[in-house]
């Protein structure tokens, strides 16, 4: 597989992510680069920027003025937002954004110890208790954060200043646990994943052979944090050191079959995991990383593609509990998903891991971010009630109303960062075989591999029509395109220059096409994707009689705005039609609204009552639940009760 | 009012409340004893009667051996089972229990300080913190429930010694803060209703004044728990002495209109304040106490009485928030609802309040015991999923079948004291009038205040017929009565001697007749008992397109056991039939079940899937919800979704 060249490699164009790209660039990114500098007024502090110089002051005179702010995990801020500005660049060059990201990392490079170790927190706040909290203390979370950035910014710009600030932190780890035998594993997984790609990038094996000890090592000894905590004696939150099931090392890896414990922990550590299984061939962690996938996506997943059902710990709970206004579903834990989802479509082709991939970005990591980019969620539920939602000491944490900012503000970068490099998961390159995953407008450059461009156009999600465009270098260019037909499609219509082509649907799920295509030439693909209702397995207590209603990769959702500011009140109607609406260009930026028939019912006011309620036909007007929130504190629902 | 007259008035005698009289004497007392004694095998410690002897025998030598075990308001336990003790001793004479009762009490007389002080936790554990720490140490809370029992077995038994013992302690108090002038109001409201109980045993007018003043200073100062914990210096939980919504006390007793916080604290506070605006004919209290009753019962009350809708803080949360599978809804605060009730039915004569008491004594509260009462439920869900109950984060502390005992264990020996006096709630004799509230079977003296004896027969709530028959004990006895005709009966068919009778129906939903019966006068009272479908308002989310079952008192639930072991595939027929079944005598100790037209829907295994659900019509089994919970785990629901 190839790493990271694809974003450099696309160019995207078109309506729907073209806008986001834009707002990526010209908003989140100003924006998020203001709220590292504490610029932003009235959000909450980050601190991440001011932590480094600190560390870089104590580390030049021994001492260092203020202190330490922010989460132990804050640097881990910074590089996100970096690795989001390096995919920017890829795609537009900016010297004066480029400038600012280099000189954050020769800020970064002068915070980091001789040894190669770098981290803010120890530095400038614990410098005698580095590697004793691995359960807590996210050092090694951190570093492959830093490592991440720095691998994208090194492939995105060609400069190699970060790498090899972040190749000496790779070492300087690599002495600690391999050379000198540390014990341990990270509470919070993500070195896993990050080394794998250091390893991609440079070529090192011993950063893989790194990655693979702290898969291997995992949940072996599966008392370790707990020795841990008796011998280090300090503590970041108190956490449980014994509760093994949430700290997901009940078991070595290759044994757990139940995605357990904090969402995001779960869903990096997999996808190392994956990555690792798909570099090594080692057929049992591709088995555990199958269970597990199975697992999430048969039994702990939200159909927003979100995961985490519980507010306590941030963590999945049991099998089919998915509560809609106490989840969990935090953006980040959707965007792990997807890079889970990313790597196991490497490890085995089959659409199912990009429907699902497809899934999470559509709704929950797009409802992660105000539509203009300037407000996030944390906290993605299914349903919202003002009065409740964010009040309820039950619904703290399930805001109705995006916030400026967090004080863990794990979310806004990680989702500046995947926005900005979404080629890597809509293409897959290999070297006999170009996979069309997601359907995201824009131009591919494959000059170097099948000789010339290949333009996508669409204005999917909301349009069924992909059109691809070839550009030869020559006169002919010779494309091994594999295209992904979404399970929600009954199947697709495909024509070259308006006829029907020849196509082998494989078992995959992908439509294989390998001809050669001169300049001109298109090639057309038509999903069905119609209008669905979905409904829960009746294991889901909260979505009982309810069904939520789909169309292609979008769910939808029914805002008390958009439907007389009652949405409780409101049924779908059995066999109803749901019909979809002209495409509203200047509403939410830009959807398609659907309208079902339903009924609203009219239950007396009363707690209690004993009258049969009054039900009435109504239309029930659907906006996409990526747009919810948009319009002030309102009532949200997705699963809505269905009656004949 | 008279207070504690009609425990020894009233002989229990029907099926289904005589069988809980037994239980209570039988099995619940002595089952308790053992607890507090820790003679249980398995089950968690008690240590009660151990602190005492260990608080006795430090006052007497200057040491003891061991230390304090259990909650800092571990004497309660003893206090409430001495309380349901004095009652059973009432109804029947037991001098073996008696001696016991009395060891115990000599043993509390021995733990009592010189100055009146008792409070084992402080003398064994904390001598010098004494009255420093009011928000959480509960002295107060203990204080009460001891002169609640002390109230109780005085009455009950006609022995004094408890009752000189708690004057002590009550004197003490007073002395602290009205003559010596302490500040601060407790913690945990109940000092207040045992007081208002203890000034109308004794007619000691101070303990009015002290129950008046804590009910006074509550919020006045709404800082002062914030004061009290940088004073103190020591904490038991760590609570937040800040929230003042939670610690009931944002402002003045008077001015509050909210039911907030902690929910068996607040019904307690609001008993004592209901008690004392009837004592002292305070309208602006009076006023507050419907205010927060009404708030309680049209927002916050589940359907079976049952109240606090979050484990966090065993709490209230907010208007119309009522989940059914996370419901804190413990025992003890449907019982402090019903003391609340019960006080507000003095205050105002409205069946309402009788209604809600009834509601949650068959239904929350029944549900609390095993029905062969020796476990126990602290809380009570509306929703049991095996598999998620008791086991998810987020569930821990629903759990899906009664445990043996508690760490906490303030619920058991509340059901018990609760239901050994129900005589206190199902009567209520005024010098001019007798009250008929709840429908107990029994034998009333009335032979000092209306000349006989009156026998209430009835098999409900099975059955909707109430028999009263009448024993003067000259030619005459001349009773007013007036018998509450519930709100869920639509009207009552009244006969004497199977003639419709003469009656009042008064505005307060009781039904008045004076007249002189002779013996064998025969009153029968036939309610309106049809099978009922009870809706929530649409502000209820996890109730929307679903309707309960009630029939009578009864909250009907279904269970697994009965439904092919998946509740979570029905839904009931909108407009459909529920018929009654026969009675079961030997099922679930006698019950009636419900049998409801209604569909199973056949959804697909996975957990999302497309295809429309298909419905086949089958019939619903229901039992009354007190009932569920005594086979083995097993799926509940007692809120159904509807569908035509």
């Amino acid at each position: 597989m190839s790493d990271l060249k694809l974003v450099r490699k696309f160019e995207v164009k078109d309506g729907f992510w073209g806008r986001y790209e834009k707002l990526v660039r010209d908003v989140v990114l100003p924006y998020q680069e203001n709220a590292l500098n504490d610029r932003i007024e009235g959000a909450e502090k980050s601190h991440c920027i001011e932590n480094f110089r600190m560390a870089a002051e104590k580390l030049r005179t021994g001492k260092c003025d203020g202190e330490f702010y922010g989460m132990v995990f804050q640097d881990s801020d910074v590089a996100k937002w970096l690795e989001g500005a390096a995919y920017s660049l890829a795609q537009n060059q900016n010297p004066e954004l480029e400038q600012r990201c280099d000189d954050i990392i020769e800020l970064i490079g002068s915070a980091q110890h001789e040894d190669g170790y770098l981290n803010t927190y120890f530095t400038v706040k614990e410098p005698d208790k580095r590697w004793t909290n691995l359960h807590e203390a996210h050092e090694l979370y951190c570093a492959g954060h830093m490592i991440e950035a720095a691998v994208a910014y090194a492939e995105c710009t060609g400069k190699t200043r970060f790498l090899e600030i972040m190749c000496g932190m790779a070492d300087h780890i690599y002495k600690h646990f391999i050379e000198e035998g540390a014990e341990g594993y990270p509470g919070h997984p993500e070195i896993e994943l990050a080394l794998m790609r250091l390893f991609r990038c440079t070529k090192e094996e011993r950063y893989k052979e790194l990655a693979l000890h702290f898969i291997n090592v995992r949940g072996v000894d599966s008392d370790y944090y707990k020795k841990e905590k008796r011998k280090c004696g300090w503590s970041v939150w108190g956490s449980n050191a014994d509760d093994k099931e949430y700290n997901q090392c009940a078991e070595p890896v290759r044994m757990q079959k139940k995605a357990t414990g904090h969402a995001v922990r779960a869903v990096y550590l997999y996808t190392g995991m994956a990555d690792a299984a798909m570099e090594t061939g080692d057929n049992t962690l591709a088995e555990a990383c199958k269970t597990l996938w199975n697992n999430i996506t048969q039994n702990r997943m939200y159909v927003t593609g979100a995961i985490g059902s519980a507010y306590e710990g941030e963590a999945f709970t049991k099998d089919y509990h998915l509560p809609n206004d106490t989840a969990y579903a935090e953006t980040c834990a959707a965007i792990g998903l997807i890079f889970f989802a990313n790597k196991m479509l490497y490890l085995e082709r089959n659409r199912k891991y990009a429907d699902v991939m497809e899934r999470a970005l559509y709704n929950c990591v797009l409802a992660g971010m105000q539509l203009d980019g300037t407000r996030f969620f944390y906290v993605n539920p299914l349903e919202a009630l003002p009065g409740i939602s964010g009040e309820a000491q039950t619904h703290k944490h399930a805001l109705p109303v995006r916030p400026k900012w967090f004080t863990c503000a794990c979310c806004p970068p990680n989702v500046a960062r995947l926005l900005a490099s979404l080629a890597e998961y809509a293409w897959h390159l290999l070297p006999d075989r170009l996979f069309s995953n997601l359907f995201i407008g824009g131009t591919l450059d494959l000059r170097d591999t099948f000789g010339g461009r290949l333009t996508l156009e669409t204005t999917y999600p909301y349009d069924n029509k992909i059109t691809y465009r070839f550009e030869p270098e020559g006169e002919m260019m010779s494309v091994p395109l594999a295209i992904r037909i979404p399970a929600w499609s009954a199947g697709a219509s495909i024509c070259i220059n308006g006829k029907s082509a020849e196509y082998e649907m494989e078992e995959s799920g992908y439509a294989y096409i390998h001809r050669d295509f001169s300049t001109n030439d298109i090639l057309t693909v038509e999903f069905d994707m119609p209008v669905r209702k979905v409904y829960t397995s009746n294991k889901v207590s909260a979505n009982t009689g309810k069904a939520a209603i789909e169309r292609g990769p979008l769910i939808y959702c029914a805002e008390g705005v958009d439907n007389e500011n009652d949405v409780l009140s409101l049924s779908l109607k059995k066999g109803g039609a749901v019909t979809v609406g002209e495409y509203l260009p200047n509403k939410l930026y830009g959807i398609q609204e659907l309208y079902a028939e339903g009924y609203r019912e009219t239950v007396s006011e009363e707690l209690y009552s004993y009258e049969e309620p009054e039900e009435k036909e109504c239309k029930i007007t659907l906006i996409p639940y990526y747009a919810w929130g948009n319009r002030g504190l309102n009532q949200m629902r997705v699963w809505i009760p269905e009656r004949k």
